[in-house]
């Protein structure tokens, strides 16, 4: 009973780990975001982080998986949802929106390594494979089915995703920038249904386009 | 003539700050580049940077202004060349592309002020709106015309510069993410038609679209 009780605290540090870990990291980047700032605004003392995980790394790691695991399985089950593959192409749009409006810390959780000019930190590139694995398989239906022009399949890809994580990263800022009137959630509400229409129409096949 | 020789060599001292401090700011952000690093490399004294422009910001903004008055004046050059707008449309992505291959740092030298979660450098503001505008003002033309279908013109104009952002950063990790084989060079130019065939397809009047 006291062991699993010592377990059950030992699992809640872990985890306030993970949830400091993830604010600083996106806050600060992964050199920015310090072992002592961590530990101090988890509760924990400051050996907390290697003896849950081995590392800074190793926490930043475990951040970026659960983001980007939560990211692959919303495109991936729209993916496999009910619908022609059009339909289900505006799902993964609606999905991808959704998980960026629950995670708007994702992209400046990567964006300073990526500026650096290194590879992608390491988890993320099995779940950004997937990403694009689930929108190229729903291509590739269509196109076999005759409803969607044969390009190839990741360019559609790169079309619906570059726009979602661009609008994420810049959308906040877009009305200032550009110096247009609009509340952010009828902004947002409306690129969404934009770069649904957009994929659509990068697809559909020659005939029925002027 | 000793003047005009002493003027030469301070132009040059300014141009060699513009120069290394460009490549600083695209490598390690505002804050990682230091007055120190920026002198040293470019052979000048500590005082240098204050000297020619007041302040290190204002070195950096100098460098802003530069890399984005450039951005927009090819893409004014392009919006107000010949041909339909669905034409001058097309030559927009392709000064796009251009101006990212000769500035490939561009997105490095904003991306760290934009992770840190405030407005965008000053100086970007006006030359982004000056992109936009340019963008907006084709696309205007072509719905005046009736050769393109009325959305608010900036949904079109999101189209366009935010594929060609996101692959002016990602591109060249795409290979490597997406485990596809294929030359950067190739790759690039592939993209870039394949952005204005979307762009012009997300414009096409709904009569013309299935």
């Amino acid at each position: 009973m006291l062991l699993s009780y010592k377990r059950m605290n030992q699992h809640a540090t872990a985890r306030t780990l993970i949830t400091e870990g993830r604010k600083l990291f996106a806050s600060k980047g992964f050199d920015g975001a310090s072992v002592r700032e961590i530990t101090t605004r988890a509760k924990a003392n400051l050996g907390a982080v290697t003896y849950h995980f081995g590392s800074k790394e190793a926490l930043y790691h475990t951040v970026l998986e659960e983001v980007f695991d939560d990211l692959a399985m919303r495109v991936e089950a729209a993916a496999a949802g009910p619908g022609t593959p059009d339909t289900r192409l505006r799902a993964i749009v609606a999905a991808v929106f959704d998980f960026f409006r629950g995670a708007p810390d994702a992209p400046l959780l990567v964006i300073r390594e990526i500026a650096k000019g290194g590879p992608p930190p390491m988890p993320t590139v099995p779940r950004v494979r997937r990403v694009f694995a689930a929108i190229t398989g729903v291509i590739a239906e269509g196109q076999e089915a005759g409803t969607m022009r044969r390009i190839p399949p990741f360019l559609g890809a790169f079309t619906l995703m570059s726009q979602c994580v661009w609008f994420s990263v810049m959308g906040p800022r877009m009305p200032a920038m550009l110096n247009i009137q609009i509340a952010p959630a009828t902004l947002s509400e409306q690129v969404a249904d934009h770069i649904a229409e957009v994929v659509s129409r990068a697809l559909a096949v020659e005939d029925s386009h002027a």
